[in-house]
């Protein structure tokens, strides 16, 4: 299941709004096939796999990091049907799909075909790697992602603006990763004017697609950019599991303040700037006991002389 | 060599303004004695370690963290001089002392008594464990750390000046540690003036003595504080090997400005303020490039929900 899981990770942000599933098929104890959701959502892991597998799948055990789907699509077969058509005695399925469609009929079309059907291996880390597409599902939103480059005293430029470059080659680099697992990435109008020549061609880390790009401001549009008036306009987006606030400012305090960002990536580097630009505004804090329990450190790691911290958002299982 | 600077370090803070030496005798890969330097430096880590061994020195290997002294005090026969009576074999010293009464005149003497010396194990720790020391001996002046409690997002308080608690229990129990290995700590006069209940108390960690109190004004002076009046003034202190710089921010800000701190003890917690007092204000930076390469990251753990980054000033081998 973790290389199910791993596979279907490798394919964040490519597959809105169909989730980024992985699925591996052993027989025997050899591996028989392997698959992903493929860039925009079709076709589905399950029938990659099957696909590599052939007649190897009759007898098999399927794993797949999400239920296979029960939904007809004019796209194609259901899973639920290829596997069962397969001849695939068994799968391994890490959670059930919240989709209204599917939920839990895929495993009741498998089980009634003599399927043998078990959920909940490697459930963690399923959700973890599709929680972009789960929480579109669950809250009618992206899983917003929003980056900020600090130095240890928490600036983001001189006085004078000047930002370039408070991190090192590498924590560049893993921004470049952040934006792969992205489906659509957000600036405000300060960071497009500052960063114009840079924007304005391809993303790098994303050159083999068209990003979908987004500007976060109350003023004109401008050409190639989606307009968002403002941060609660993303229960309006269409196709975004996964959003990335790349700043400035800005749109780094709107999106706080409205309590619309689920995990924060620090790049942080270790230079002190004193005086200098604060990553954030007023995000609505009125006395520091009410700062605490909202975030938790859920990662860190070294990127050469600089260092990642992810924080993620504490949210009540209410979702 | 490990235990005997494991010892030493123990007494960081309390020894000044002698070194923090440990030391350890070994006989028949017995240990037959231990020591480290007594507060207020005397009697020194060797002759505690050979009272403690008594006859059982005779034949044995002494290992200490720095070079046994070799110059005449009132307050006690030289270590050298101890060490040949004693009839120990060896001595295995980690580092040469600085001090230009001893500065090899210690091995020296050993060796004329006929005593085999090796010199450099565990040279690096034992560097470490006495960098305050060191740091008064080559540049004439305390080795500096400062401490700042802060948010992600780099502030210290809230806009109305509310700082009470950025950091859990866990962070502030840390910081009574770094006060402990501390001969002076000081403060800015609003830092004074906020915290008044809390400094005029013994601070905790330092119950069992009296601890050093200084504070950075152009003002009057305060009963019971030595006032500096910049941080220049740490090269007049007497008997300080390690200072410890706890706040405010403008405290901080005029030890950076002067390039006057050594190590920065940073208390994150995880937690976003926004609007709010930032750690630091000017201290020279004029462009983001002269910021790179200032600071290494030295460690970095876990304390609770806070996690506490260290970073050491990079200086060239000059001193």
């Amino acid at each position: 299941m973790a290389e199910a899981v791993a596979l279907g990770a490798a394919m964040r942000g490519r597959t809105a709004p169909n989730p980024n599933v992985g699925c591996v098929i052993v027989r025997d104890g050899v591996v028989a096939g392997r698959g992903a959701t493929q860039p925009g959502g079709r076709p589905h892991a399950e029938a990659v796999a099957l696909a590599e597998a052939g007649e190897r799948a009759r007898g098999a055990t399927l794993h797949t990091s999400l239920e296979p789907c029960a939904h007809r699509s004019h796209r194609g077969p259901t899973c639920a049907a290829l596997i069962a058509g397969a001849g695939v005695a068994r799968v391994v399925a890490a959670i059930e799909d919240p989709d209204p469609r599917t939920r839990g009929e895929g495993f009741a079309m498998l089980r009634a075909a003599g399927v043998e059907v078990s959920v909940g291996a490697g459930a963690e880390a399923a959700r973890r790697s599709m929680e972009g597409f789960l929480t579109r599902l669950a809250l009618g939103r992206p899983y917003v992602t929003l980056k900020l480059a600090l130095s240890i005293d928490g600036k983001i430029a001189l006085p004078s603006g000047e930002s370039k470059w408070i991190t090192g080659g590498d924590a560049r680099a893993h921004v470049h990763l952040a934006r792969a697992q992205a489906d659509m990435i957000l600036v405000g109008r300060g960071t497009l004017l500052a960063d114009q020549p840079r924007l304005d061609v391809r993303l790098p880390g994303l050159e083999d697609r068209s990003p979908r790009r987004a500007l976060l401001t109350r003023g004109e549009p401008v050409a190639g950019w989606e307009i968002l008036r403002s941060p609660e306009d993303i229960f309006r987006l269409h196709n975004v599991n996964d959003l990335l606030v790349e700043g400035g400012s800005g749109a780094a305090t709107a999106f706080l303040s409205a309590d619309l960002v689920d995990r924060i990536l620090i790049y942080r580097a270790p230079i002190i700037i004193g005086e200098g630009r604060s990553a954030l505004g007023y995000i609505g804090l009125e006395a520091i006991a009410d700062a605490h329990g909202r975030w938790r450190s859920a990662d860190g790691r070294s990127l050469g002389v600089d260092r990642l911290e992810v924080y993620e958002r504490v949210r009540e299982p209410a979702a």
